[in-house]
């Protein structure tokens, strides 16, 4: 039998299980968030192999995880501008091809976890104006696809084998170290640590259903910021799949985030750049929230050359 | 003991070893190529650990592998336009930071393997001018620095302490992918299977010295295409581990393609693109020497929404 909702959490016992998440009988499936499980069914082996169980024993929940174990992790694959009026915000053409880029699995967080936001990165827009004291740093919400079998030119029609599930995820973003400082490479201003919290679960296809046909948004402060759905996306995921695996081993724990719609800071006339305290929360339909704090470092290194 | 050139080799038994490659009593060690080892002692352990020896069991090398294991390899990082001749070359302005990009691990090759050309990067420049048959397929021949200690925020004082030792690898790009189609991102031009072949051995510090000081070129088909040091990259080895460490850990296992010098295909008038069976070495002093073999690959899926 397959897994429902995939979670990996501390239980009351401090260890750490993989388990399938339990639906309480007082909640309908519809609208169950894996990320307020009390209890689950613990899984042995591993789900990015065929040889997994999901047992009859039962652990309580008190804490969850990032869904996929860092050594269980491969590339994680990112797409920008795949929502038109997020590249319409940003001022960017709509692109004619998918535009990837990548984060490394360092990146990765739980669905809980603060946001660490390192010195490094809470650098101004620019350094020479009094009245710019807030560092460009924004929210993306994402629906986050996770690769369960490896494949290569991966035709259209069997996209679906090779999905294991999805997540929602947050592509936080320093817009002055992406943009301006980036020499056109988004890779510096998306790169630090907890920079990718993803979960609450990987949610199997047979719940999800169809993936360009959800609900997604973010608050701030309990604020809607994004409100969308993924049917806007200008690349679905069976495209961004089959595009992202032309001569290209895509392997599994690999994981894809899809792009965010509009409603990011970067795009407001007077951006309301995350701030230290902030509280941000990602929403997608049928795989739930993640929720992350804000939390801006005091000490180490600050700027780069200025 | 440390090794001196970590080799990862298929013996005449048909199984894999690592190895610290023997130096011919023929060959003075500075000029040693370890692309040319005949035979190793064997190393027991994992050297990304402390954990790790260098045995008197010698056994021939029939085979050089790439020198870090799949399971070994963690994020490939790469730096863009870090030397002034080939920004310039590509129109780009000497950046004021390091800019990065990944390829993903599946890109890793060994330093005699085959470079395969997929048909969706035989995609030519100008599918609407038939004077435009070839592909832009292009070498980068780079210095690539391994990290083997896990650092978050390393202080430029201490960067010695986190490199493992230095290969050579080509940054096999397809300029088409890379530029016109890559909507402002490298990724797509650069993440095939095999377009990162690196090795012969990772060479210790204790053999480089100073890395910033190396003659470094390539040749195709046996013709001089680049030809230069690594001290003319703007951002030096400690900057950019440094710069790339800032709020980042990186990861015992994570190599750093350090930019390519003038003399790609890319910067000519009449650009000599890369083509079925041409032959690519790229050469880096007291490291060694990749050769690798272009095939271009005869089935596949060839394009994308044109």
């Amino acid at each position: 039998m397959s897994f429902k909702r995939l979670i990996r959490f501390v239980s009351t016992d401090s260890k750490v299980y993989f388990g399938d998440a339990i639906v309480p009988s007082t909640t309908t499936p519809e609208t169950f968030d894996p990320r307020f499980t009390k209890e689950a069914h613990v899984i042995v082996g591993d789900v990015f192999s065929s040889s997994y169980t999901i047992t009859n024993q039962i652990k309580p929940v008190a804490q969850l995880l990032c869904p996929i174990a860092p050594s269980q992790l491969g590339t994680v694959r990112l797409i920008g501008l795949n929502y038109s009026k997020h590249a319409a915000e940003l001022g960017s053409p709509k692109p004619k091809f998918p535009v990837g880029f990548y984060k490394p699995a360092t990146a990765a967080a739980g669905p809980n976890d603060s946001i660490i936001v390192p010195r490094f990165a809470q650098v101004v827009g620019n350094p020479n104006d009094p009245k710019d004291t807030k560092p460009q740093v924004d929210y993306e919400t994402e629906l986050v696809v996770v690769i369960g079998k490896a494949g290569t030119n991966i035709p259209k029609d069997k996209v679906s084998e090779y999905i294991l599930g999805y997540s929602v995820g947050n592509d936080v973003s320093q817009r002055t170290w992406q943009i301006a400082r980036g020499g056109s490479q988004f890779t510096t201003g998306k790169m630090f640590d907890t920079w990718a919290p993803f979960g609450p679960a990987i949610v199997s296809p047979s719940v999800v259903g169809n993936p360009n046909d959800l609900q997604i948004s973010s608050y701030v402060n309990g604020e809607l910021r994004q409100d969308s759905t993924t049917g806007d996306m200008i690349f679905d995921v069976v495209e961004l799949v089959h595009f992202l695996s032309q001569g290209t081993t895509l392997m599994p724990g690999d994981i894809i985030w899809t792009g965010t719609p509009g409603g990011v800071a970067a795009g407001m006339k007077d951006p309301k750049w995350l701030q230290d305290g902030d509280v941000c929360v990602c929403k997608l339909e049928k795989v739930g929230t993640v929720q992350n704090k804000v939390v801006f470092e005091k000490d180490g290194f600050r700027d780069w050359k200025l």
